[in-house]
């Protein structure tokens, strides 16, 4: 290991000369970016103000529906909610205005999550910008092999591929449903994937409270139990069941990751007309009324756990009833709720490389950047669906994860924003030779010429004679020959034998202890 | 013709109902936009500062190169500009700060272009957001029969995509070059066929003075001499010769436009490190500083005269030298020259989907979002290669036109942003059936369920398996499908015959009038 906890590596680091193939920019490579431009703010005071009072009014005089935890049905009681028994195992609680509020108050405005490499740390919130996989999808595809459903090889694959770039910042979670392992134990092996093929920070399990709490337990094994104790090293994905009820496997895992001192992500997964109006100024008052009242399970269990507001804003194809992705209204939401998260000064997950896309086409990266674009200009700090989502969260494909990858390279570039100083103004670059005159060769050029633009890994900016020539190749081909080029030169980062033994064992053990189940 | 002056055709016009076909949205057609979201401002005072002071130290200390145009130099000498010859057919000017920006205060603001249908007319400068195709561009391709020179048959049929599509305001220019016209004779057809084939507003030849006069005579025969006068009927999309010369044709042409109260366009093309500053806050101050000159031509000739503040920014690959375009850097660019654009006061033109993609596949939609939302963020007001830009800018893509058609309708529904109001928050929605019940039925989605979301004509939002089924078709081949189509649908918009007349007839004079010329 290097001195800056980077494994050495032919292209990455700052230390890094570029070697002339394309994709390289050691100037813009960070642990995360920190942005340089501004949030793109749409709506005034007055109409968010409007919206804020809809989410304390659906808080306050419709409720959130609770199941199957009694527990925390309890904590809310006892801080001022007022709960409604529906039947044995559902309640119905309402929040007066102010109060989930007043309960965010001790949850933190920025976070560290600390990688096993301490130089891959990240910050979450803030001006932070984390880019994060794809998480969830039961397939996978690529160009060669076709849709099919995903597998731990898969898993591991994606885990690599994301370790071998500069452009994520995170491992991510569940890249992919390994499906060939029981669905009781393949949190075991995912949460290990991620410890031993990445060196980056990472999201644990949220299907069941123990699954959570082994998650945590293996961090203790990875960091040491008093440093996961006092620091957060993990988070867990939850989800609503929108609208506007929180079931009882994910108000109990919050708390058992809150309980650890470890990170949450809170996150309404709406379809427009589906489980949340379908005009975006209400999609986006749930979107923040169910978010916070997840949020808030968090800080009652431990005031000053670290919380993500987050949300999953999609609309519907009017025709068929198709949920749509990567579309032009969710885009605009993503950009009030951004607004919003900053009234309340939490930190946000929001948006990504979304798409209904089939493959990795024109379509597929139409969508994804009127998506993404929304989570980069809303200041998002934590973007899980960075790279490979493809129909519609159904599939991970292996060629959009390169594409995706490529693109968040350039968003490097441009959250650095604009310098504007004496140099950058380059005057003297225009006076040296005068009108008329190329600028080629002016000193102004050559200090500037590697570091100006971004290298595209896959962008193909050849003469078209020149790219004929060469077989007329798309973009999703090169695409694929790079996937596959990146993953034979991967590189496992290096871990301590003991740590490793440790983690396979305590893998073993857990695995040993129960029999399989598939549902 | 209704009474909208359009003709009533299937899918046209608020007054038509949808029939279930994909692609229609009604209730977002508009002769052009206005914006309802802000402009995304980048860049804070000081910095704007410095960038306007750089402008303004180029214009004083560099100057602008003149060729081959010694009345425009006259002019400009008159007007206070300090006059060197260099040789007898090349001067350069430099201007005291502040003395371009004085002459710049005769242009409008905001002015009307209009249209042969006067509900097509559109206004530019403002709030306002017209999308043009794209200009320019040598070659044609689409995917049956590849790359090829364009032809007028090829122009035409621009001309009529165009048409038919109510997601472009305006029709354009050059959309191909018809290489199989004689140079001197091209511009002749081309007006003719944008007169003919659309009823909305088009832009004129600047290839030699006397083209663009007999562009603006076209438009007497058209609308009458009198109403030319008072009115702006055409533009003309002026280059200048970057870096800081504008040539003899070009400022010949701007007063040739100017002198008839028509409209110009002011566009340096900047490929940075070639003819400008590798770094954006450079290439944006030289950009300034050369079409701001540009637009002073224009309002020496005539005060008053309508003008368009352009900016054309790209970038380098840095391995090979090659441009490239929708790229990260240059749409940083496009938003801080957006904010210079409103400091002066003056309409803007900026970006576009552009792309460097011999294909209309992921990297084509990548690189066109990038540069087409650094427009639509920027307040661009007018924007050119709104549809059919790939290959740099030298090929016109049939399937490309359709992709960016289908992009332009959506960004009528983004430009739109998010209304809120009693029903749009859909409080009554979810208060209706309360939590966890789905809203397909609730009043609130049967009111919006029509107009909540823009409605793709190309996308596929399908399942993976109705997909599959129906062929596995990538958005690329459904373009393709759907220009032929669309193609074969064209209905020609009514003239009246004494016109068409006087205007073949113009045409077959000038024709007659000089031999065919090939350069």
């Amino acid at each position: 290991m290097s001195d800056t906890g980077l494994a050495p590596r032919r292209g990455r680091g700052r230390r890094q000369a570029r070697d002339g193939s394309p994709g390289q920019n050691p100037h813009l490579e960070r642990p995360y970016i920190t942005r340089a431009i501004p949030t793109y703010d749409i709506l005034g005071d007055e109409a968010l103000d409007r919206i804020d009072a809809t989410a304390d009014r659906i808080m306050a005089e419709i409720g959130i529906e609770f199941r199957d935890d009694p527990d925390t049905v309890e904590m809310f009681r006892r801080a001022g909610g007022e709960v409604t028994q529906l039947d044995p195992a559902r309640w119905t609680i309402k929040f007066a205005p102010g109060l989930i509020r007043e309960i965010l108050k001790s949850a933190p405005a920025q976070f560290t999550q600390h990688a096993r490499n301490p130089a891959r740390s990240v910050e979450i919130g803030g001006d932070n910008v984390v880019f994060a996989p794809s998480y969830g999808s039961p397939f996978v595809m690529d160009l060669d092999k076709g849709r099919r459903y995903g597998t731990l090889g898969d898993f591991q694959n994606f885990v690599k591929l994301g370790q071998a770039s500069p452009w994520l910042h995170h491992s991510g979670g569940t890249v992919c449903e390994p499906t060939d392992i029981p669905v009781n134990k393949r949190h075991l092996d995912m949460v290990y994937a991620h410890m031993r093929y990445s060196d980056r920070p990472f999201l644990g399990s949220i299907t069941a409270p123990e699954r959570a709490a082994d998650s945590v337990e293996m961090c203790r094994v990875l960091f040491g139990a008093d440093y996961v104790d006092r620091n957060c090293v993990i988070m867990g994905n939850f989800n609503t069941t929108s609208p506007l009820v929180i079931d009882g496997v994910t108000s109990q895992g919050i708390r058992e990751y809150a309980r650890a001192g470890q990170g949450s992500i809170h996150l309404p997964f709406l379809l427009g007309g589906a489980v949340s109006p379908l005009t975006m100024a209400g999609s986006v008052a749930q979107c923040l009324a169910e978010s916070m009242v997840s949020c808030a399970i968090a800080q009652l269990e431990r005031p000053g756990a670290p919380v993500v507001l987050a949300s999953f804003l999609s609309s519907m194809s009017l025709r068929s009833g198709s949920p749509t992705f990567g579309t032009a209204e969710p885009a605009l939401g993503s950009l009030v709720y951004g607004q919003l998260a900053r009234r309340l000064n939490l930190p946000l997950r929001c948006a990504g490389n979304f798409s209904t896309s089939k493959l990795p086409d024109a379509q597929a990266m139409q969508q994804s950047m009127m998506s993404m674009m929304s989570a980069i200009h809303c200041g998002a700090n934590f973007l899980l669906h960075s790279a490979g989502f493809l129909d519609g969260l159904l599939s991970m494909s292996y060629e959009k994860f390169m594409l995706d990858l490529d693109l968040c390279g350039a968003l490097h570039a441009y959250l650095d924003g604009v310098a504007v100083n004496e140099d950058t103004l380059g005057f003297d670059a225009l006076a040296e030779q005068g009108p008329g005159e190329h600028l080629f060769s002016t000193q102004h050029t050559m200090r500037h010429y590697k570091t100006a633009y971004y290298d595209s890994a896959l962008d193909d900016n050849q003469p078209w004679e020149t790219w004929d020539e060469q077989g007329a190749v798309d973009m999703a081909s090169r695409a694929n020959t790079r996937w596959k080029a990146q993953l034979a030169a991967y590189e496992m980062p290096p871990m301590d034998v003991a740590v490793d033994e440790a983690l396979k064992d305590f893998v073993a053990r857990r695995k040993a202890s129960m029999e399989d189940a598939w549902y």
